[in-house]
């Protein structure tokens, strides 16, 4: 090849240029980090942050200083929603669908085809996808779907799970997390819970003494002090340290066993709540939660130390309400989140409603508040959006709603938006407030709950009344007709699964 | 910047020469992919690949066509050793050090601070690291040293370990893979060996039946019919998928539970054998031998399928001999190594002497055989010479010598090198053939046990007496003075743990 000198400066300029452009994706990393920080049974008021118009008697009780650390940095979200139980909320995470549309719609046994309903006279089970989510199609009783992150793994994202798996039972693939698109799986498996947060205990994991919620691969921490908690925190830190090094964007889901039941003593925190006067139980609970706080607190700071928290999303959120049965709460039942009614299990405020923070540097204002409703499904094409993916592939119809909008401008109101839960399931054996055969639909203040029991409907405004006490069903008719008719609609939509009338062997009918 | 036409060709052309300089490494992969397919108590008859001078009656036994398979592609070493029992063999080979050296000269227990040697009337206890590998330093018991994945992954390997890890008890950092440089491990932990290969139970997972073995991470094929062997091969096949498609080269380190006792019925394989007029423990055994060599086959089959087989080594070993302890094993004790003396726990050839092949296309020539003595240690050095590194730093000092000339030159021999065995422990209750004390020495074609009991030495000529049936100790007074002087020398340089008299409270004079 012989070239004249201009010639040969292009030829050099554009071999650079080609060759910058080619390795500036892995030279310069421009995508940032992600991590969702994912709580279980976290009440919305479990937390000294309030995510209401006034500070509640419980921010008052507990104290999680660093999320309101992280508020003080990122976008906190006084209407953010998930579904009554984990399971489902965790699959319209990870699947970007709703709860009434995957099907997952309880929690899902770890063991294999057992269905986690209670048996009940009026109805037989409805026909919901109780083995969970599955990456494989074919697999019965599964929602088949696309989780984020595989097409984040795709992308080049190092995608780390580390703690509560929870997305299907054993004997499918979606019981590991591996076959979800995570490189890195700690800890996460196809049970809910933990057997114990103790490292004396070896997690569960004492010869004869294991359970379906035994705690897996945290064995060079047996016989310390290390609290589950902990222990996790720590894997994360290790984990995220090589992607780190080789500048490769990571996706962190950091889903904290605590604070599930059993609630444990965490030894670092419990005394201080028997302190101040909690029953023992409930300084169990508290020193949970401030454990995981400070798990929270942990990783910003390590982010801060390998300086790469300029670079680094987090997302805080819980999966579903706090618990409100007693026990192993203490004190009255369903009184644990009040104002909120009920807790863990129901589809009234206490159930569904969660403390949400994002903090994204360069994107989101620090010390702001978004109003706008969201539910848990909106993070799929939010945490995608965020890590710059376009025309994505998905198995599955997405209902999830992109926040970044709204990260851009929280001032963002949208109160045409239809959010719906739905539970044609029998949590536990003996119903109560907004649980058992529920569905709710919320549009703008509005909410209706609808009964499949009898086919009532219940009607609030969340604004003036976000404890669900007044139902206004009977003075609003035409708004019950058309919450009605939106719900039938989705619910119709998806074919979601309703229970069978045993007096007619036919499914309740819709709204 | 103001630049003249020959300034600027040569920034240009600078600029240019940085950037290919600066991305070779990641967009041409040319570091080879390594895979280390160890198999685990399995001895150096039990395959139908013959690895001595002729085909004995076990090589007319077993099947094992994968192995002869990789024997054509590539060549076999026909006196490959390790040591008796596995975690010395595991902590030699991860850390390039002998087990006179590195003092974990017996198995770890799973459960911490528990030495597994047998009480005994003579001695007490040597002090040895029973607690194994720690990569980091101050853990009681332990010995600190640098693991060659460790290095890898710092060189931009994609480290996998799928199997059985026991490097190191629960409750310190070895016990986990993670620890050790792996970015992935599935199924590895403190433990030895499976509670069950079998996936109806849980491979020992089952509600309130869980041991130090049950085997970790393996959920999604609970209650399926999945034996060990393969799901661990189906989890290395999918873990190499994410490397291969980022033209990242990757370690794997797959190592079997299999042929550890429990002897259990790999159902694939073992009606074959029973057909063949086996008794049913010696057809179980077999069965898991066969379904091993099935892994090997899937996992050649699977590099090619990916077209990376031309760019992958394979590295196939044993960590100690076949067990000839009865039960579990069939027939009469001491007799399944035959005509190598005893089996696993002995210092005799029927406990060390191992099957060991290497693939490296472009570099080892198919179906070459290489007579050259070489041990267990010598893996690290090999592993990390074949990746390229070059001065690379290690807490330890290495005993292993890297074998790639000899991967060059399968003729290259030398008859100067020492190889050391050391069991200052009490293997098992009773004292066997090589068995408990001893410690051994090979030189050439000699070798020379030193048993702790009495002071006595034997000596062999292992060309002309393999078996070690013909004791030349008393003919050949100068050869034991210069292995003594030798094995002494070194046991002494490493400061080897030795047994203590108990009448006199001192340790047992070096040979």
């Amino acid at each position: 090849m012989k070239l004249t000198q201009p010639k040969l400066n292009r030829f050099l300029f554009n071999s650079l240029l080609v060759l910058i452009v080619t390795t500036s994706s892995i030279y310069a990393q421009k995508k940032p980090n992600i991590i969702v920080f994912l709580v279980d049974d976290m009440g919305w008021q479990d937390t000294s942050l309030p995510f209401w118009t006034q500070k509640t008697p419980l921010n008052a009780r507990y104290h999680t200083p660093n999320m309101e650390r992280l508020a003080k940095e990122g976008m906190k979200f006084t209407n953010a929603y998930a579904t009554p139980v984990c399971t489902p909320s965790r699959v319209s995470m990870i699947s970007g669908m709703n709860a009434a549309h995957h099907k997952v719609t309880n929690w899902t046994s770890p063991q294999l085809n057992v269905s986690s309903d209670n048996p009940d006279e009026q109805f037989s089970p409805a026909n919901w996808n109780y083995t969970g989510l599955s990456p494989k199609a074919g697999i019965p009783n599964t929602i088949h779907a696309t989780a984020y992150p595989q097409l984040l793994k795709d992308a080049g994202y190092f995608t780390i799970h580390v703690g509560k798996a929870h997305w299907a039972s054993v004997g499918t693939p979606g019981a590991s997390p591996y076959n979800l698109g995570f490189i890195v799986n700690i800890a996460g498996h196809a049970a809910g819970h933990p057997q114990s947060y103790f490292a004396a205990d070896y997690y569960g994991n004492k010869p004869g003494k294991n359970s379906m919620q035994s705690v897996p691969d945290l064995e060079e921490y047996y016989g310390s002090e290390t609290f589950l908690t902990e222990a996790l925190t720590q894997e994360a830190m290790k984990t995220m340290e090589g992607p780190i090094r080789n500048k490769q964007p990571f996706y962190l889901n950091l889903a904290h066993y605590a604070v599930h039941d059993p609630l444990q003593a965490d030894p670092r925190f419990y005394q201080k709540y028997i302190d101040k006067g909690l029953d023992p139980q409930e300084a169990k609970y508290a020193a949970l939660l401030e454990g995981m706080d400070k798990s929270l607190g942990d990783i910003m700071d390590y982010l801060k130390a390998k300086q790469v928290d300029k670079n680094t999303i987090i997302m805080f959120m819980s999966d579903n309400g706090g618990l409100s049965l007693t026990p192993p709460r203490g004190g009255a039942i369903h009184t644990q989140n009040l104002p909120l009614k009920a807790g863990k299990g129901s589809i009234n405020e206490g159930g569904i409603r969660e403390p949400m923070l994002v903090k994204w540097p360069g994107v989101v204002k620090a010390g702001t508040t978004a109003n706008q409703y969201v539910i848990i499904e909106d993070f799929f094409p939010t945490i995608l959006e965020m890590a710059g993916l376009k025309n994505y592939r998905t198995i599955q119809e997405l209902d999830g709603k992109s926040m970044v909008s709204i990260l851009n401008n929280p001032d963002e109101q949208d109160n045409e938006r239809v959010l719906i839960w739905h539970t044609p399931n029998k949590w536990i054996a003996k119903d109560g407030p907004g649980i058992n055969y529920k569905s709710a639909i919320r549009k703008g203040d509005w909410k209706m709950i609808y009964n499949m029991r009898d086919g009532s409907k219940q009607l609030y405004n969340l604004k003036s009344d976000i404890g669900e006490l007044e139902d206004l069903a009977l003075s609003n008719p035409e708004r019950i007709k058309e919450l009605s008719d939106l719900l039938a609609a989705k619910l119709r939509k998806w074919e979601a699964p309703m229970p069978m009338l045993k007096s007619t062997g036919k499914p309740v009918a819709m709204p």
